[in-house]
């Protein structure tokens, strides 16, 4: 049985929806156990028990909400000093107004996130651009949801960005059902 | 005399002809001399004779094309072992196919590029929100244009990118104007 | 008479420090008057009336400290959305315990906090290497203090990073001397 | 069977170092077969008969050499259109003069190689800090050899760096026997 913690922040609601797709898509997964939580209510057992961790972030000015980063300070920081997470499963995705032609900033937001799990030395799982709803949907590192028109008024998140969340879940499922009894690192 | 350098590579003419309009809005400020050349033609003495250098690359997997790559590790390493450009002023701007939802890459592209001027000691111009044509032709650190439609095939750079595109090359001409003659740096 | 707001978060004191110096370098430019502020602290009149702003953070897990974050989620966003922000003049730096041979995370730290800079349409002035201080105390985004020795064990700010901070205060402070009456951007 | 394949670059040999080095590890985990290639040598076969690649880059300017970028622009590209390299595995590795307190634009330059791997949709194997030569030979993303000292001058790769890159090489061919034969993406 692997397990797929899905960790999120979210102001309107587009993130959870998003995490919420994610997990479907995980549980969809045999012998899959998941959790879904908003990042202040994230422990470290609810992290050392995962086999894998997937969050998701609004993007404000280019980086990750600041719920996510204090979440990030304080739990990962602790498992990072006794090595607790690594040979674990990692992935990100994100929703955003997205001003502008090319994701508002989502993309240093991503990396912000996985500097975060590389530091945790959990393997990376990127969406390939071959997942349904990837061409309105992903970028390289995760699902993205632009969650605002040009004008900037809301409009939900996209159905292909829900699509391709529910694979990207579906993926980290497998990929920890795989990994979980490896031993990777030293 | 502010003197604008504009330097690009190009696969299908794409980034040619952002270059040609960035240099373009440099001219539109008086007393602006502006050169445009292909990545490869640029040697050290159009570097130093320049205040303020504009770098176009088309996205290729997420970073710089090779040819922009190649002028940074010959052209440029060897300006930052004299210190010859800082207190220049720098910019840029991208075109590519953008497959996916978030600009295919552009925003690690763009932050490549600044690397390279952020360790030759040169003031970053960004592209504001309020820009003409950003919020279909831009992001934040520069002007974008996509230009593939969503199955990949050519669409040309679109309008708004090409006006985000004259305004760009006109805000670093005005910024080489007033930091021109200044020593702000030892 | 231009305005320089240096923002900091710190934990142990040591972004404190270094955010203390960096006002020091800035005063020491005729005609500068400067203000140091807690990000908590931080409202949009402090920012409206700068003319430059410097921000510190320490490297928490690659990315920046969370009450950095909680800064530019709000205060920052909401100076985006009015366009309050932009022609003036931005820089960063950093502490951080570093662990491992290459800053611990800082460069994509820095780089999330100018994400931030770009989105409001400042100008960056990095840290060109010929400032004093650098080749022990800086990377090209700004001054860096590597405050843990190799065991992990707190080591303070360096001086060589101090050395660096003291120079960058300066360089912005001139920058924004110069910048500060111009129409750069429409 | 394995198989793993080094890619690197190299100016005055540091990198070619290190890329055997990784090799050396690869081949110390049983029913590994490894191949050891300068980019220029690296076509599309050699890829997709590959279960892990590991890229090696100098670090110039905060981003990859340019015949590492020329191999991505090219050979990757190619394989980009085709999905032909999706789930399988990616790490990376870099050498440089490293001037500064902080890798010297390292993290972007290892960013850089990866937003390839990510767009190519392979799993990435980051470095854990628990793994021997960490704390002076390594960084999140993977093992990390400054090969000048603070005066710039040639001092070969330490060899704390060469133990990270030893294990990095056998973490990524454990890896590649595990993911090998699954099927985690559509």
């Amino acid at each position: 049985m692997a397990r797929v913690l899905v960790v999120y922040a979210s102001d309107y609601g587009n993130t959870k929806k998003a995490a919420e797709v994610v997990a479907e898509g995980a549980k969809s997964v045999e012998d899959t156990d998941v959790v879904v939580k908003a990042a202040e209510d994230v422990g470290e057992a609810d992290m050392t028990s995962a086999d894998a961790v997937i969050v998701g972030t609004p993007v404000h000015m280019g980086s990750p909400d600041w719920r996510i980063k204090k979440f990030i300070d304080t739990v990962c920081s602790a498992l990072w000093l006794k090595d607790a997470m690594k040979g674990k499963v990692a992935a990100v995705f994100a929703t955003g107004g997205g001003f502008g032609s090319a994701g508002g900033g989502v993309e240093l937001t991503l990396l912000g996130l996985l500097n975060n799990f590389a530091e945790l030395g959990m393997f990376i799982v990127p969406l390939p651009k071959s997942t349904p709803g990837y061409s309105k949907g992903g970028l390289q590192w995760g699902p993205y949801g632009r969650s605002a028109n040009e004008n900037g008024e809301p409009a939900g998140v996209p159905d292909d960005s829900l699509e391709a969340a529910k694979h990207h879940g579906k993926h980290v499922a497998r990929a920890a059902a795989l990994l979980r009894e490896a031993k990777v690192f030293e």
